[in-house]
């Protein structure tokens, strides 16, 4: 899979996702949710309040009355409402509407939910990058920006392996994970550096199936085999990267940013590791990178 | 200053910098030095292996014996003759060449070296980013890639003003500071917020001066002032900001790394916080780059 063109293709051909929308009652969400629709790419089943559904829609010319409408009179109960429903076989992806993501989060994170496996739920971002020769026809996953905020050696591992099992769903059979630090060599005083060590370790030991991890990385020498090269980096992986771990929430959530803001990277984004992915758009999402992020979401379902 | 091309005019105004290269028995640092020396930006002194100095510069067609040279028979010494040169007013800048970072900063922290006032030293990166509208004409300052780990909120609040005393001697009068999180709230199980929203109430009270600081703010919400205002954030700082400092290293070394490798930046990078910034260009520069970075040490010496 070379762009989001053929990522929106492949989400179609397996035909239309059913995306279960929490607090569908906001236009933007409305309007993605239908451009999706309309491309074939979900079935959308919105759970909030009818009435404001139904005016948002009739606003917005979107003919919801061929859609499945959900009542539930709080954002609360539309959460656990959407849970129940995905977690019942009626639907295949969550999707965050007019609610706070902790909120949507603890509902699916909530024991009874039939969701959650016990695994870490993780946010990955995939992009193309305009200015990179590598990435500008590859996806290049980032992880995770956005849940764990400072994840320990076994949530990294969960974290990595929710990667690369997304990475599997766009079309990367083998992933080559980096795993981010600030320089590429075990430092004790550097936990970030250690942690990537024992990542690594524990992929080679098949703690972590489905791909390649190396680590302690530097940003350069995960994605420039010249730059690996110039550090007299001896690994096949280094440089070669298709997935990027960063340390933590904080390093993570500014590279993605700056993949967005400063390298005008495209981007499509999803959180994994529940029974179904959830597809978290913000109001700053573009509607182009909320169709994306919902064609991801009906990649990655089972 | 909007470029480059203005840094290295500005420098050259003052009058040539004598950089006391340190371990000048190398062919990329001696390329770098003698670019520089050319342009009018610096005056070199070469400290280093007498013979091997003058083996690589008949290679390179440089005029050494132009230059003065100062004999060391080891890098150890290199290093601590080098202080010695600036510490007794004879050098501007120290300039780092074929010794490894740790060993050269080792020098500089002795106690005795007199050139430490027991501030920390950071690491500032200065870009230009093209595909960015706001900073492709103008500098965009990171902080802390290279030096401090995890910085102490104490720390933190000096690698702040040293990157606000490096702005304002390329053109920046008073420069607008982000601190950079994950996200724009204080959230206390998450400790870079709460450092970010400190340095912010410091500077308020004129604990840090010489600029203005604004945190926690996430990327997004510290460079562009549409992101900050769709997040419905009351400042007048934010998305406007100069100096980006990241919590700790991996995340500046990170943010470092995306602008050059994902976002095409261009780049010049000293270590300041000593009485004499230090120029630590790396292999991986390009000659460009080096030069940059020398043209930096010349306009942020005393």
């Amino acid at each position: 899979m070379k762009d989001f063109t053929e990522m929106m293709d492949a989400a179609r051909s397996r035909g239309p996702c059913r995306a279960v929308v929490v607090g569908a009652e906001d236009d933007a969400i409305l309007l993605a949710v239908e451009e999706a629709r309309r491309g074939g790419i979900i079935q959308p089943i919105l759970v909030g309040d009818r009435r404001g559904v139904a005016e948002s829609a009739r606003k917005l010319s979107i003919p919801v009355s061929s859609y499945r409408v959900v009542e539930a009179r709080s954002l609360k109960e539309a959460a656990a409402e959407a849970v129940r429903l995905v977690a019942q076989g009626e639907g295949d992806i969550l999707v965050k509407g007019l609610i706070q993501t902790a909120d949507l989060l603890h509902a699916v994170l909530d024991r009874g939910s039939g969701l959650t496996e016990g695994r870490t739920l993780s946010h990955v971002g995939v992009f193309l990058v305009p200015a990179s020769e590598r990435f500008k026809e590859k996806f290049l996953l980032v992880t995770d920006a956005a849940l764990v905020i400072s994840p320990t050696l076994a949530q990294k591992a969960e974290i990595v392996q929710n990667a690369i099992d997304l990475a599997h769903r766009i079309g990367i059979p083998e992933p080559i994970v980096a795993i981010l630090c600030a320089l590429e060599t075990v430092n004790t005083s550097m936990p970030a550096t250690v942690d990537a060590a024992l990542l690594a370790k524990m992929a080679d030991r098949g703690q972590i199936t489905g791909g390649k991890v190396e680590g302690p990385l530097a940003l350069d020498n995960a994605i420039s085999v010249e730059a690996a090269r110039r550090k007299g980096i001896r690994s096949e992986l280094a440089g070669r990267a298709d997935v990027l771990v960063a340390p933590d929430i904080e390093a993570a959530n500014i590279l993605y940013k700056a993949l967005v803001f400063f390298a005008d990277a495209v981007e499509a984004g999803i959180v994994v590791g529940a029974r179904a992915p959830i597809v978290l758009t913000s109001r700053a999402d573009s509607a182009r990178n909320k169709l994306y992020s919902l064609a991801l979401g009906a990649l990655a379902r089972r």
